[in-house]
C-alpha cells in the first residue's frame, strides 16, 4: 500500500488530488515566479485527519508542506523536496462564538473577511486586516502573524491570538492559552510558534481575542506635494493631535500613477507626491467628525493639497479604491514585478523613499512605494516594463540587496508583515547576525531535525 | 584566584556584595515565605559585564539567577542551587527617546513609573501597570511579561517590545528587533524569550514602543450588591455600549472589609457585594464625559448601588486607595497569606468567587478576589489569621489544589500575571499536559541543558 492509498484511508479518495492539472494551484502562491509541483494535495477535515496524514507521510518519508490559503507573498506555501501539500481549506468552521467573553474558537481554513463578517454582525470587532483579507485563511494569518493597515490601532494576529492548537512535525498534538486574555503559565508555546510560516507546527485551531466594534468610522483621501510633508503630518497627527487612527497608509506618486493607469478612470491630484489614506474611529459620530476636523485642519496647515472625505459607503469605497488595487495594478503595468516588505522606524519613510527613488533611477526602473505610513512598513514594487523580463529577474539579486542595503542604513528589517518563506531565504541568511541564525536553527532543529515540514523555508 | 576576585575584576570591587546581611534583600522576591541566601550578588553596569560575569559563572561552574527588582510574586527570583544573583539595578538608564518614532531604548534595570513620568512628560504612553510599577523595573516586566489594569484595552508587555537584547546561558549575545514597528524576520526571538522568568536568557537591552498619551481620562468607583450584577455590567459595557474602559477592576466585599481595616477609614458601601473601578480615557474631557455617562446610567440601570465619580487627582486617590493597598492589607490583616493568580474567561468571575466562597467556608478562612474583571485575570488572597500559621501552612498544598481545580472547571489557567517561579511550580507540572510540558522542558534545554540560568525554576 503506497502513500497516495494510506492518505485517501485518512481523509477520503476526494480529498486527495493527483490530478496535475488540479494541484497547479496548490503549486505556487501569490509570489507567482516561484513554483513547484507536489506529487499530491491532501485535504483533512479535522485535527485527527492532520495527524494521521502527518503520520503516514512520516512513515514514508515524504515531507508535507502545511497551506492555507495560498496568498503569501514570499513562497511559503511552495511545496518543496517532494512535499505533498497538506491544505487546510476544508477546516474552516467557526466553533464557538462566546459574546460574554469576547471571543472565537475557529478552525484554520476559515477565509479573514467571513470572520470579520460574523462578528461584526455581532458588534464584535477582529481588527486585523491583511489586503488579501477576501482569501486568506486566519489558519495563514496566525502561521504568519499577518499584519494588515489597522495594525497601527490595534496591533497584528499576534495580538489577538489566546488559544492554539498544532500538530508539531513528529505528529505530537499541542494546546496552549484558551478563552482567558491573560496568561504566564510557563513558556509562551503559542507566541514561540505564532509566524512560523508552517515550518514548526500546522494550527489546526485557533481562539481569538475579540473587541467592541468601533460604532463609527470616518475615511480620508489626503495629498501632499511631498512625502516629506504627508510624514510630517503622520508624527503630528500622533504627538501633537495624540489621535491614533486606525489607519494610516500612504501611496507615492508612482503609485498613484501605477493604479490610474490600471483603472482608467483619472484620479484627483496625480501631481501629489504622496497620498495618505486615514481611517479614523470612535464611539459615535460626532467625536469622529470632532477627530476629523483637527487632522483636517492640521493637515492643510502643513501644506495639504486637499482633504478628501469619505460621506458614505461608495465614497469610502472610491477612496479605497487606488491602495485596494495597487498590488495587482503593479503587475498589470509590467512584465515583472519584485516586491520588497520593508520595514523601518516610521521617521525613515521619506528617507526610504528619495534613496529608492535615486535606485529606481539608476536601474531605469519605476519603483512603486506605499503602504503603512503610520508604522513604518513599506510595500517596495520594482516595476520591469520592457517586453523581455529576463535581464531583469537575472538582476533581481542585485536589486535586492541594493534594497536592504538601504533598509539596513536605516535601520529598518527585510520583511514587515510577508514573512521569509523560500523567496526571502537567501537575503535572511545575509541580513541576521550568526547568533540569531544559530538559534533559529536551534529552534527548527528542535522541533523538527529532518526539515520534514514545510521543507526549505526560512533557515533550511 | 576565586569566582568572587574574577567577579570584582569585571564589575569593580563595590559591586560584588559577600557581606551575608546585605544579601537578605537578594534572598527573596515578594512572597516572602520562600527564601535562599546566595553566596553573593554581583550588580553588573553594562551587557558586556554582564556577558563576562556570567562567563566567569560558567567557568566556575556557579549558576546565575538574573533579578530586577524582586517585586515577583512567584519566587522566580530566588537564588536556588547554590545560584549568585545577578541584579541589573544598576543598568537603568533611558538610551533614547525617539519622538517621531514614537519608541524608547532602555536599559533593564530602569523602574517602570520613572519610565512612566519620562514618557508622558513629552505626551507619549508606556501603559502597562503593573501593582508595583513605583519599585518594578522593566526588565523583570519583560522576563515576566508583567500585566497590569490597563491590560483590558492596552495589553500586557509583550504588546510593547519592539527590540530585545539578551545573553543567553552560555554567554552568547543576541538581539532582535529595533526601531520599526512590525517584525517578520524569520522565527520571532523576542516573543519566543520574553516571559521566560530569567531562565532562558538576561535581557540587557529593550526597545519599547509608545503611543499618544490619552489627554483625557476620568475615574469611577461603582458598587453593586453582588459580584453577578457587576459581572452583567462589565459585559454590557463592552458589548452593548462598545467601550473599552482603560481599567475595569473588581474587588469583593472581603476586599474592601481587609482594606477598610488597613487605612482604619471607614468605606462607603461596604455591604456592596462588588466594587467595580472604572478607568476611562480619550481625547478630550468632553468625550470621556459622553463616556462616563453612558457608563454610570448603564451601571445603574443594573442595580448599581451608587457612582462614585473623581472630580480631580486628590478624589482619583480616594478611589484607588483600596485597590492599590490590598496586597499589603492582606498582609497586614493575616498571619499568613496564599495568593493565587488565576486566569478564567471573564464570564466566569462570578462562579469562580462563588466557588471561592464555599471553599472558604469549608477550610474556615477569609478569601478576598480583587482583580481585573475585564479580562478575567483574578488575584484569589487566602487569609490565616490565627496566630499560629503551621497548620495553615501545612494545609497549603491541598487549598492550592482545590483552587486550581476550580479553576480547571472553569477553563481558566494557574497564572494570568504572576508567572510560575519556584512557588508554582509543583502546580505547572500537574497542570499541564504531557506534550506541553515536554516542549517546555525542551526549549530550556535547547538553550540552558545544564539548568545554569535561575536554577530550579518553571519546568527544571
Amino acid at each position: 500500500m503506497g502513500l497516495q492509498t494510506s492518505l485517501e484511508d485518512i481523509v477520503g479518495k476526494d480529498y486527495v488530488i493527483t490530478d496535475p492539472q488540479a494541484l497547479v494551484p496548490y503549486s505556487h502562491d501569490e509570489y507567482l515566479r516561484h513554483r513547484n509541483l507536489p506529487p499530491l494535495a491532501i485535504l483533512p477535515d479535522s485535527p485527527a485527519e492532520v495527524v494521521e496524514a502527518m503520520k503516514a507521510c512520516r512513515a514514508y518519508g515524504v515531507p508535507v508542506t502545511p497551506r492555507g490559503r495560498g496568498t503569501g507573498l514570499a513562497g511559503g506555501a511552495v511545496p518543496l523536496n517532494g512535499s505533498v501539500v497538506l491544505s487546510l481549506e476544508r477546516m474552516n468552521r467557526v466553533k464557538e462564538l462566546d459574546l460574554e467573553d469576547g471571543t472565537i474558537s475557529v478552525e484554520p481554513g476559515l477565509i479573514v473577511e467571513a470572520l470579520h463578517h460574523y462578528v461584526e454582525s455581532k458588534g464584535l470587532f477582529y481588527p486585523v486586516d491583511p489586503a488579501s483579507l477576501d482569501s486568506c485563511s486566519i489558519g495563514g494569518n496566525v502561521a504568519t502573524n499577518a499584519g494588515g493597515p489597522r495594525a497601527l490601532k490595534y496591533g497584528v494576529t499576534r495580538h489577538y491570538v489566546l488559544g492554539i492548537d498544532a500538530v508539531l512535525p513528529d505528529g505530537r498534538v499541542i494546546s496552549h492559552g484558551g478563552k482567558y486574555i491573560k496568561n504566564t503559565t510557563g513558556y509562551d508555546l503559542a507566541h514561540a510558534l505564532i509566524g512560523n510560516e508552517g515550518t514548526l507546527c500546522v494550527f489546526t485551531g485557533i481562539t481569538l481575542k475579540l473587541i467592541p466594534l468601533p460604532p463609527a468610522q470616518r475615511d480620508l483621501l489626503i495629498p501632499f506635494s511631498t512625502m516629506s510633508d504627508a510624514a510630517r503630518a503622520v508624527v503630528k497627527i500622533l504627538n501633537q493631535l495624540r489621535i491614533v487612527p486606525a489607519v494610516l497608509e500612504f501611496m507615492d506618486k508612482t503609485s498613484i500613477k501605477v493604479a490610474e493607469a490600471a483603472t482608467d478612470k483619472p484620479f484627483p491630484h496625480t501631481d501629489a507626491g504622496a497620498h495618505l489614506l486615514i481611517q479614523l474611529d470612535g464611539l459615535d459620530e460626532e467625536e469622529v467628525d470632532k477627530q476629523m476636523i483637527r487632522v483636517g485642519e492640521l493637515c492643510m496647515e502643513l501644506g495639504a493639497q486637499d482633504v478628501m472625505v469619505a460621506l458614505n459607503d461608495t465614497m469610502r469605497d472610491r477612496l479605497w479604491e487606488a491602495r485596494r488595487i495597487l498590488h495587482e495594478a503593479c503587475n498589470a503595468a509590467s512584465s515583472a514585478v519584485e516586491m520588497q516588505d520593508v520595514s523601518v522606524p516610521r521617521s525613515q519613510i521619506p528617507r526610504l523613499l528619495a534613496e529608492l527613488e535615486a535606485l529606481g533611477k539608476r536601474i531605469d526602473k519605476p519603483i512603486a512605494c506605499f503602504g503603512h505610513a503610520g508604522d513604518g512598513n513599506v510595500h517596495v514594487s520594482i516595476l520591469h516594463q520592457d517586453e523581455d523580463p529576463e535581464p531583469f529577474l537575472a538582476s533581481l539579486d542585485r536589486i535586492n540587496t541594493e534594497v536592504l542595503s538601504i533598509v539596513a542604513g536605516l535601520g529598518g528589517t527585510i520583511s514587515g508583515e510577508h514573512g521569509i518563506g523560500s523567496v526571502k531565504k537567501k537575503y535572511l541568511e545575509r541580513w541576521l547576525g550568526d547568533n540569531e541564525m544559530a538559534l533559529m536553527k536551534a529552534l527548527k532543529r528542535m522541533l523538527d531535525p529532518e526539515d520534514f515540514l514545510n521543507p526549505q523555508k526560512i533557515v533550511c
